[in-house]
């Protein structure tokens, strides 16, 4: 961030008054420009004892396995974002059911919201973003080609949580370490 | 947003190759400027059978009650800032609980996040962001003088939950309600 989106003066970083962070502020009309996390909202779909996973089209981690999430809209609630990607990455309608992961990526400044989610017809297809998209069992999960993270905690966690049939939120802070790299 | 903030050229709205929104982008190098919601982090601090509200001393809704809460800053986890602003604008120390709500405020672009949190002791004072700081009773609060429908809701969902002790996370989308206006 080098100029102002308002003005197109030059931009210099300094602490505002009565703030306590350095900022991007504007030389000539004063603009404060700040910066702040985005929210990547998504979901876990599971069809019976199947989850659905998506194999990325797109970088980062072209090729890997991921859940169907993406950057979270204007206009829209976190719940119609995770609707809206699971629609756009596999084609797929889902119901959600709850909250289950909550992650701070820190490292990027990223919010992950995961929801557990029910597909009552195996119903879903690739697209631009999505190589393949499949359903799989708990021995059939590529754990060694997952793109990140979140995803692996998500799943682990949803495999665990299984047993006993209760989903409650799971919060975790992340730093350093978006890539599930074995 | 007018001007490209990397190369100071103008701007113009189009929907780039493989999306399906209209985004800001440079005329002159090519940068998409994406708008994404912003994160709202706090909590609803409880000492004994009271809860601590802050009077505020800024716009928007300057003089009117509120719970500790403001942006999240990029290099933090939800958490860190919602322990921060408890800070900021009441100067208490709290113990986080547990995620309480979580509100798609969707017509000004935000997410605010409710934290449920303990204080072991009864110290807090004003800062430059609260013109007063009050532990209140339920028989107490300000129903009218709140700040925010987010703010009104998560008191009564509080008072609502502590009948049975258990308070499950409350997920709300608001559309062109912000202000707490009776």
């Amino acid at each position: 961030m080098k100029y102002c989106s308002n003005c197109a003066a030059e931009l210099h970083i300094a602490i505002p008054e009565g703030d306590n962070l350095p900022r991007h502020i504007c030389r000539q009309c004063d603009t404060i420009h700040y910066q702040n996390p985005k929210i990547i909202a998504g979901c876990l779909p599971v069809y019976q004892d199947k989850v659905l996973l998506c194999r990325r089209a797109i970088e980062p981690r072209l090729g890997f396995w991921t859940l169907p999430a993406g950057f979270m809209e204007n206009n829209e609630s976190t719940q119609q974002a995770a609707l809206r990607e699971t629609r756009e990455e596999a084609n797929a309608e889902v119901r959600l059911l709850s909250l289950y992961t909550m992650t701070s990526i820190i490292h990027v400044n990223q919010v992950q919201l995961i929801y557990l989610a029910e597909m009552d017809k195996p119903e879903f297809s690739t697209s631009n973003e999505s190589l393949e998209v499949e359903l799989f069992a708990e021995d059939e999960i590529p754990w060694e080609e997952l793109a990140f993270h979140t995803i692996r905690n998500a799943l682990q966690y949803y495999f665990e949580d299984r047993k006993t049939g209760t989903f409650p939120l799971r919060q975790i802070e992340l730093q350093g370490t978006r890539y599930n790299r074995p």
